[in-house]
């Protein structure tokens, strides 16, 4: 069943013409007669000739398409990121193909091969959490397309980053735990080696600070999964039952806090409140609602997308710039006390 | 700060010999003197030479890249299915480009276009419930490029199949409802053009004969969105303050239901019991469980794959076939009564 692929050469052969005039033609070249045109965009039609863009980006060198590098497209928050990213791409004509690292740094780096390799005009990326070497963004860079970060950026690298606030969003939703009564907090930790993982940690040591309330050894855990945190509450609520705040980097690990809690018997937010961050669909979706920091996941994905348009336009030196977000917290179920 | 890309061209112009020598001691093609190779070979590490697959796929007619179609990614269904795939296909050595419709006919074509032009090995697809043209898919297949349909295939393109048994899902759901007490069971539907949109519905109308229980008009309504629900359901109370029970063709839609019904104070499941159909991870992860119809997400996109692997690697005529996955039923907070 396998057919055969029509090429330039085909319709090159059967018009008895040279493969690069029927290139040219089918670009649209002015140096090509017009009905010599005619004839090969017809026959072109008759034979059902896709331009292989294989072969037109050799010629134009640019593919139309960005490439999306994330870590796990699980979490709501990059898809959310990826409508504000395609909304912006798609109206200037470009595609955007998306991968997936799964939090791997092999994958990661073979996914950048993978992109590069089908030409893609520009890279948007949200590195792995367990990314430590960079070469591969930096050989993105030597090879001279543009890259902009969004989230979890990658520092020493030459590029354009969005972020939000992140220190201060997490100082808001601490300040409001403690507010709202909560005096033994835990924080749910991302890498710290990650900017949004230290920044996060930063802002809920900070709130601490303001009001004065010291922070236990054990109050700051390694744990950025909802299945880590599923695992986690009930050893950690055991060994201090004291316990009467959450917050968590993400929604996914506030939303396994719950429902750990849950299993435990506790009520939320009366014995224990909860604050995630994200704002992710899941958190204002379900029956009973996670309070949470509005992280933008679509403005931010509009901002970046606007950013590699610009890099892409424009491929004199640049000095890269950083867009940071506002955040918002936004107080449902899950801490209203 | 736009690089250079260091081309075949580059490498050639340096030794002083033709780019197709590069291209060939490159690809390590047996004609070529192995000192040749070798100080070609260390040029191109020198100059951090990239293989540009564009050109390599020209060569080798392969992209190992395998090109992923769905409509949303917001559903975690589609992230379930995505991780069963690339289990499978990073095994093997391909890579998995993702684009989404946001069930847009246009968008489709336009993402096979791309894909297309990026010289894909083959398809993995799950159309858009807007697409009633299917010329795009049999373009596809005259190309002679491989696909595998799953969860929403289309009929009448030369293609394999990965699907449920929705029909035996939703009618398992539904008895589970009637079961449980349900006398006014309202069915979410979706698009009656689409297999799942169909069987889905005709489960539940099935069920209702098996209990000689017959289905007042208005009690099917086409609605498949956690928005369309979160708003259908107010005005469909409101007309029908009988139902007890709801039956929703997709987890979202099911949750969306949920939210309108705790917004109108009714109790779940006491007032009205729901059901919906996926079994993604927001119907088990939240603190409040949705009863759901198992999917096999995973199952699904592995057997894809594998299919696809088959059929890329024997090119030889075969007659498409449809895999039917068996579905099963997981009663949760939403409808135990």
């Amino acid at each position: 069943m396998k057919g055969h692929r029509v090429t330039i050469k085909d319709i090159a052969r059967k018009l008895n013409i040279s493969p690069s005039t029927v290139s040219y033609a089918l670009n649209n070249h002015p140096n090509i007669n017009p009905n010599t045109k005619k004839a090969i965009k017809e026959l072109a039609q008759e034979l059902n000739y896709k331009p292989n863009k294989v072969a037109l980006s050799l010629l134009q060198n640019e593919s139309k398409i960005i490439g999306l590098l994330i870590p796990e497209i699980i979490h709501h928050f990059f898809s959310t990121v990826i409508s504000g990213i395609e909304q912006i791409a798609n109206k200037s004509g470009y595609h955007v193909m998306i991968c997936q690292s799964n939090e791997s740094y092999e994958r990661e780096v073979e996914n950048v091969q993978a992109l590069l390799s089908s030409n893609i005009d520009g890279f948007i990326i949200s590195m792995s959490k367990n990314t430590h070497k960079f070469d591969h963004f930096r050989n993105i860079e030597k090879i001279g397309v543009p890259i902009v970060f969004f989230d979890r950026p990658c520092e020493g690298v030459f590029a354009d980053k969005v972020i939000v606030d992140d220190f201060e969003g997490a100082f808001q939703a601490t300040k409001h735990l403690i507010e709202s009564g909560c005096k033994h907090i835990i924080h749910l930790a991302g890498p710290q080696h990650l900017a949004i993982g230290e920044k996060r940690k930063d802002g809920y040591v900070e709130a601490h600070k303001h009001f004065n309330i010291s922070i236990p050894e054990h109050y700051i855990q390694a744990c950025d999964t909802y299945d880590q945190a599923y695992k986690l509450i009930p050893e950690l609520i055991k060994e201090h039952p004291e316990v009467d705040g959450v917050f968590a980097v993400n929604d996914l690990t506030a939303m396994g806090s719950i429902k750990a809690l849950r299993k435990l018997k506790k009520k939320i937010p009366g014995d224990v409140a909860v604050c995630g961050f994200t704002n992710s669909f899941i958190s204002r979706m379900s029956y009973f609602e996670l309070s949470s920091v509005d992280q933008k996941g679509f403005e931010m994905g509009q901002v970046a997308a606007n950013l590699l348009l610009d890099r892409m336009k424009s491929r004199e030196s640049y000095q890269p710039v950083t867009k940071v977000l506002k955040t918002k917290l936004l107080v449902r179920d899950s801490s209203k006390k």
